[in-house]
């Protein structure tokens, strides 16, 4: 059987409280996603966000492996004409080819919401995918409400499905938008639903009873071909249907071949970056992708998983990219790191002290809260480091920052100096910014440009920070996560401090000098 | 029907990573579950858990309501008299009435961990029974790895059952033990065991698949009649069934009286003191019981929502003790404002101008960075500060922060002044930190301590940070989220600016602000 994923992190999951991304944010989730083998994309609603459009002009210059973007919307406004209502039009000037409309299958929203007559949503229906398909490659109708509709007038919700059919769509996807649905209702509906209607079937669920996967599989074990979702369930109230929990079960436990192995292999990673990306802190215990999914606490458990794995995981954890970790004694890693180093074209000899030496140094990094997921370039320096292959090109002497404010004329001045050692040669000046980060990225760019001009065509495209330890309030621990960029390339550098301003500094250094060190290696 | 809940929060919840509880707090959470109607609480295993003993100790001296208490053991070793077997003694002498013991009903585990033929297994599992129950009111059995054993030999799978029941076992609990298990599967075995056994089912999933609410839901669905699982789904790896999810499904759902509409109610309190006795952040996205729960940010949901809250909430939140939450974001209008306003008990005004001056500043605020989903309390002293129902406790003449560094034997010091204006008096204090915000917190806190010695009593349990338009890379703008907590209640603010040490001193000063109120408006 083939079923097709959908992804709605850009849209439904942008719903969730506390998620905002920006344009950039949505490019590189985007480019992870397509990376893993998702096959749709929906990017937004081009007709109720300036944002999403901005997106949708941005995608066109990225060339995406197999991934189709898709735009959302709702179907035409009642009195309009399909190709003027602003909404349908929207999605059509949009320039992507494939569209995800919702409507009304509830009767209940048709009289009361929309406050028109069950024919005329029908008609609605009909109209709106019409239009859309004459206008592009592929068309799929949201069912909103559908299994709540259905339970409460199921003639009205399949005339519903079967007007979308007339108007000739692609996939009908089932939503259960409040995310109440228990799993055998969603089972014996869509056994009902199958032998009334000739177009494939699709499932869109929320969580908020906890049961969205489970209806998402139910879906696919009875017939539906298209499943959507959200990567770590990101969503609105209690989320969307968590698309690293479906993926797994799908591919290997119900055979079905929706990805590759090497791309399901990715998906922890995936699944952590994008919640870096989100700036949300991953949960340790989510199914297959957390920290702690393969992770043996009990005494018995780890004696037992010594002999037989099986015995207490269901899965061989590296078929999706996660590792064991037996809690007691924390042994992991050479291979590991191994890995790494080796994507970035260094080989590491096992028996090398040197090598033992940095595992024992990352170890203690990750333990004070250093990730390097996102701060790959830190952790190719460290690498290079380690193995003599790298030495810095500046040192720091000292560092002052000193931020004053008054009420009075509302007046502050943020001023920093910064003495490095270049060569031998001491370099002391000065520099001003709106925040002290700024002031001392102000001031080391006039104490390095002199000697390396290069840095000139480098600039930062992002600055993030997340509190570690939060319970220690403003003492904690924060990890600066610095984005760079040059004319060839992005790097991601990190640094992790209980001052926010020497973490920043951290991530600042391991920037320019991932910056020379590239140059230099021309 | 009947449904019996059973809580392991005390013994599969304890080997969830990060949590450890202590005897006190084991019986706190005792208490707390007995007070919500919980049927039978597992409390630890007292032939493998000396701490375990001293909390079955401890509990005879606390009076329940109605709650059973449970020791929980394996079978006996092979051998061994059951009457000899020390760990079956210990459930014995543990001094409770019920007693839950696992045993093997997987071929492989017998052959393969056991070691021992299939045949004297089966022994094993009678015998056991059959002495506890010669001891005890009621003896439940877990057979392990039920699922997965079923599908490998479902015959021997079934002989194990039989065993216990040969014992006199009182209920027969399918154990997904990997909780690898697919909902359909659950549903397709129970139903084929439940014509194999003449006694009751009950289940225990873990959530390994994201999915053991719905295989706890399915199997009661099919005439299990106790369910296994713990509060918020504490447990190793991924996790156990979420009772807090499970529970009102059951009860709202599917109309099984497992305990009172009163009990029910609390259920969203309790899930929350026990995340707190765990010393974990309660998940906003909790289903049914988290912050987030039934929260609306889309404008659309917003409208129809004040129109009729089922369009997009499965149940009215009040039954499980949770509420409604409107976020005021990006799209919001007066209908939206005015609703937040009256669930604090402000009236506004459509016609004030002070209110239509109100919303200019939040849209204002909210173009450069604001975002009050978390920051509800800035949000609240905003409303009375338009609505003259605040004036300001205290206000800043300056403050300076001087942050320096010396490479030189890593030599840092972060020091922070502040001069405050309190009641036309000036206080001007100083204080250290290990980073800038921390410094002024310090400095901030000393300046008002002498006046407002009430915010001893409240402390900072979250600061977050967020870059807003990062692609001005160190000079971008920051919003700073704090969350601040007294003996009562947490509470959040925000402050947004340019420079990261003012967006913390907004939010701070917000945070005591806010305490400051509260305190006098009791």
């Amino acid at each position: 059987m083939q079923v097709k994923l959908f992804d709605t992190t850009l849209r439904d999951g942008e719903q969730s409280e506390g998620i905002s991304f920006t344009v950039s944010d949505k490019i590189k989730i985007a480019k992870l996603l397509d990376e893993m083998g998702i096959h749709y994309l929906e990017g937004g609603w081009p007709g109720s966000n300036p944002k999403a459009v901005d997106f949708f002009n941005a995608m066109k210059s990225v060339k995406l492996k197999r991934a189709k973007m898709v735009a959302f919307g709702s179907t035409k406004r009642h009195g309009n004409k399909a190709s003027d209502d602003v909404n349908l039009r929207a999605i059509v000037d949009s320039g992507v080819r494939v569209a995800c409309i919702f409507g009304k299958a509830w009767d209940f929203h048709v009289t009361h919401a929309l406050k028109i007559s069950l024919e005329d949503n029908l008609e609605l229906i009909t109209d709106s995918i019409r239009f859309l398909k004459e206008n592009m490659d592929e068309v799929f109708f949201d069912a909103e409400h559908f299994f709540d509709g259905y339970k409460k007038n199921p003639e009205y919700a399949i005339k519903a499905l079967r007007a979308a059919e007339a108007g000739g769509v692609d996939v009908l996807v089932l939503a259960d938008t409040n995310g109440g649905t228990l799993t055998h209702e969603v089972e014996e509906i869509i056994r009902v639903v199958k032998t009334k209607v000739n177009t494939p079937l699709g499932i869109h669920a929320h969580n908020d009873s906890e049961l969205a996967v489970a209806n998402s599989l139910i879906a696919v074990h009875n017939g539906a071909v298209q499943v959507q979702g959200t990567i770590n369930g990101y969503g609105e109230r209690a989320g969307n249907a968590n698309l690293c929990s479906i993926i797994p079960s799908l591919k290997l436990k119900m055979n079905i071949n929706c990805m590759t192995d090497e791309e399901l292999r990715t998906l922890t990673e995936v699944s952590r970056h994008i919640s870096e990306i989100a700036n949300l802190p991953h949960n340790n215990h989510l199914a297959y992708v957390g920290k702690s999914a393969f992770a043996h606490k009990g005494g018995i458990h780890v004696s037992a998983i010594n002999k037989h794995s099986e015995t207490y995981e269901h899965i061989k954890p590296e078929l999706v990219g996660n590792e064991q970790r037996v809690l007691v004694s924390e042994l992991s890693g050479v291979s590991n790191l191994k890995y790494k180093a080796e994507k970035i074209g260094i080989n590491l000899d096992d028996k090398d002290p040197a090598v033992k030496e940095l595992l024992k140094d990352i170890k203690e990094l990750e333990k004070i809260g250093y990730q390097f997921e996102e701060g790959e370039a830190s952790f190719e320096l460290m690498l290079k480091r380690a193995t003599g292959m790298h030495k810095r090109f500046f040192d720091l002497v000292s560092f002052r920052v000193i931020n004053d404010r008054y009420a009075k004329d509302d007046y502050h001045l943020v001023e920093a100096t910064v003495k490095l050692m270049i060569n031998d040669e001491i370099i002391h000046t000065a520099g001003e910014g709106a925040g002290p980060v700024g002031a001392l990225d102000h001031a080391l760019r006039k104490a390095i440009e002199s000697k390396f001009p290069e840095i000139k065509t480098m600039h930062l495209v992002d600055y993030r920070v997340r509190v570690l330890n939060s319970t220690d309030g403003t003492d904690a621990k924060v990890r600066v996560i610095i984005e760079s960029q040059d004319d060839y390339e992005t790097w991601g550098t990190v640094g992790v401090s209980a001052n926010i301003i020497e973490a920043s500094w951290f991530a600042l250094i391991d920037s320019i000098e991932y910056k020379l060190l590239k140059e230099r290696s021309k």
